[in-house]
C-alpha cells in the first residue's frame, strides 16, 4: 500500500453563502486532502497543527477514516486556525470576513519518523517556506511532490515561492493565479513558462470551469459537472487535490496519461465535497456514490465523432 | 444535399483588441455563421439586408463560399449595419463603441422562393420579430430551427422573444442570459426552465469555458481550446452555430447524440475562427486543418479510466 504524506491547514470555517450559513465546522486544507484521499487504498498521514479548542471529536474524525495523525501537533495555550468566509451570488468569488491564524502562524512542521518514505508528497496551500521545510525534512524525495499555492504568496514572498515551486513536480494553481505567477494572459503560454520554472506539470483550476492539466507538449481538459445546487465551495480545490493524489497514490502510476484519469476523479470528489457545507459530505461517500459520479463524469464529455468529417 | 436556411446580420466590423487593431472589414452573424457552414457539404442560402456601400466584392466572398445570396436585400441609398467593438484585457469583455444599424434598422426579412422547404432553419441574432417573420414565411416548417439570441432583447421586448423562443427547437445563449432568461443561477436549473419555453435543447455558450448543450434528461459538455493566441473573439459565437447547423445538416441527424458531435464541431471551427481578426480564417480552412482541429478536441477530453476504482 502506498504512502500519501500530506501537509496543510487543520481550522474551523464559518461560511456564509447566498443560500445559508454554517456554524464554526471543521475546515482547513490540509483536512479536506486527507478526507478526500481517505477514499483510497493507501496510507495516509497528515503534518499540520492545531490549537486547545480543537477537542478529540474533531481528532476523530480524522482518525476514522484512516488518517494517521501523528504528525499533528497541538498548541494547547493557543486557538486553532479560524476563517469566516462569505460567498458572493456567484459562487466563485468570497470575501474574507475573518482570517485568525492563531496556532498556524508559528507553525513549524515537523516530520515523524513514522511518515518517513512517503510515495507522494502533497504540500497544501501554507508558506511557502513552511512547504519547503516539509520537502527538506525527508530522507528520501518521495516518488511525487504536488504543491498548491495561491495568489497570497506570490504578492508578499515570491522569492520564497520560486524557490519551494523548483523542487516540486505537480503545481496547482487557479487562472488568474497562472497568469499572475507567469506574467502571460493565455493559459497554455502561461503553463509553459510555470513549466520552465521546475514543475513538469501544472494544473489550472478553473473553478465550476473545470481544470487544465499540462505537461511540456500536451494538455488535458477535465470538465466541471455542471450542477443543480451547490451549498459551499469551500475546500473544492483541496478535495479535488485530494481525489488527484489519492488514486496516483493507489495506482502507483505518474504518468501524464494516468493523471489525465486523476484529474477526473478529482473532479468527481470535489463535485460531491461541494453539496454540503464543510466537510459533512467527503465524510460519508459511499463507494457507489462516487463510482456512479465517475461515471456521469465520463458520459460528461463523450462524444462518437467518425473521423474525417470534413 | 440538405438545406441550411441562416437569417443574420451581414455587417462591416472595425476591432480593437490588446493585441493589435483592424480596419474596416466583413462581419455580421449571417456573415459568419454561412461563411463556418460553407465547409459542408450543404446547400446554403443566407437571409440578410446590406447598404450601397456593400460592393461586390465583399458580396463575392459570400458566393466563392457557395453561399446563395438570392436572398440579401440591397438598399442602395443607405449604409450597411456597421460595428466597432473594443476587447478588454480578458478578451471576455468588450465595449461597443458604435452601433450603427442602418439598413438593419429597418430590416423586412422576405424569404424567396427558392428558399422554401430548407431542412434547418438558423436564426442568427436579431430581433426575436425579425426572427419570427422568418419563421412565418415558410411553407413547412424546418426539421430543426435553431435560435441564437441575447441579453438586449430580453431587456427590450421579453415578450416577444418569448413568443419567438416558443416556436423553436433550440435555443443558443452564454451562461449569463440563461440565468437572466430563466432567473435561475444554476445553469442545469435554468436549461430546464428554459426547455419549458418550448425549446427542446438549450445551447449554454461559455466563450473561453466551452459550450454545454442540455436537453430535457441530459447533458454534454464541449470544452473549449485553450489557445495561445486570440487574435479577435468576434464572430466565435456564430462560427459555432454556423459549424453546428452545417454539421446537422450535412448528416441529416437531430439526434442528441449527433448534437454532442455537432457541438464539438462547432466548437473546433470557433476555435480556428478567433485565430484571425474577422472572418480571414473562416474564409481559408482546409479540410486538413479542420479535420486536424477536431482530432485535438477528441484528445483534449479524451480519458481512459476503469470502471469502479472505488
Amino acid at each position: 500500500m502506498n504512502t500519501l504524506l500530506t501537509v496543510g491547514s487543520v481550522a474551523f470555517d464559518q461560511i456564509e453563502t447566498p443560500w445559508g450559513n454554517s456554524d464554526i465546522i471543521l475546515g482547513g486544507a490540509g483536512t479536506y486532502i486527507s478526507l478526500a484521499a481517505s477514499n483510497f487504498n493507501i496510507k495516509s498521514n497528515l503534518v499540520s497543527v492545531v490549537g486547545g479548542d480543537f477537542t478529540e471529536n474533531y481528532l476523530d474524525v480524522l482518525r476514522n477514516h484512516n488518517v494517521d495523525i501523528t504528525g499533528i501537533e497541538k498548541k494547547k495555550d493557543e486557538k486553532t486556525f479560524f476563517w469566516h468566509g462569505r460567498y458572493h451570488k456567484n459562487m466563485n468569488e468570497r470575501d474574507s470576513i475573518a482570517t485568525e491564524l492563531n496556532s498556524l502562524g508559528s507553525f513549524e512542521p515537523v516530520v515523524p519518523t513514522s511518515y518517513q518514505n512517503a510515495d507522494i508528497l502533497m504540500l497544501g496551500n501554507l508558506t511557502p517556506v513552511v512547504q519547503r521545510k516539509v520537502i527538506e525534512q525527508l530522507n528520501n524525495r518521495p516518488n511525487l511532490i504536488v504543491m498548491d499555492t495561491m495568489n497570497f504568496w506570490m504578492n508578499t514572498m515570491l522569492d520564497e515561492l520560486h524557490r519551494t515551486i523548483s523542487m516540486v513536480d505537480v503545481l496547482t494553481v487557479n487562472d488568474e493565479e497562472a497568469r499572475q505567477l507567469s506574467g502571460e494572459f493565455f493559459l497554455p503560454v502561461a503553463a509553459k513558462k510555470i513549466i520552465k520554472m521546475g514543475p513538469r506539470i501544472v494544473i489550472i483550476k478553473k473553478g465550476e470551469h473545470g481544470a487544465l492539466i499540462f505537461n511540456k507538449d500536451d494538455v488535458f481538459f477535465a470538465p466541471a459537472l455542471p450542477l443543480s445546487k451547490v451549498a459551499d465551495p469551500t475546500g473544492a480545490g483541496d478535495s479535488f487535490a485530494g481525489g488527484f493524489v489519492g488514486y496516483l497514490a493507489q495506482t502507483n502510476d505518474y504518468s501524464f496519461e494516468n493523471m489525465k484519469n486523476a484529474v477526473i476523479v478529482g473532479s468527481a470528489v470535489a463535485s460531491l465535497s461541494v453539496q454540503e457545507f464543510g466537510t459533512k459530505k467527503l465524510q460519508d461517500l459511499p463507494k457507489e456514490e462516487l463510482n456512479a459520479r465517475i461515471d456521469i463524469f465520463r458520459k460528461l464529455t463523450a462524444f462518437n465523432l467518425p473521423k474525417n468529417i470534413f
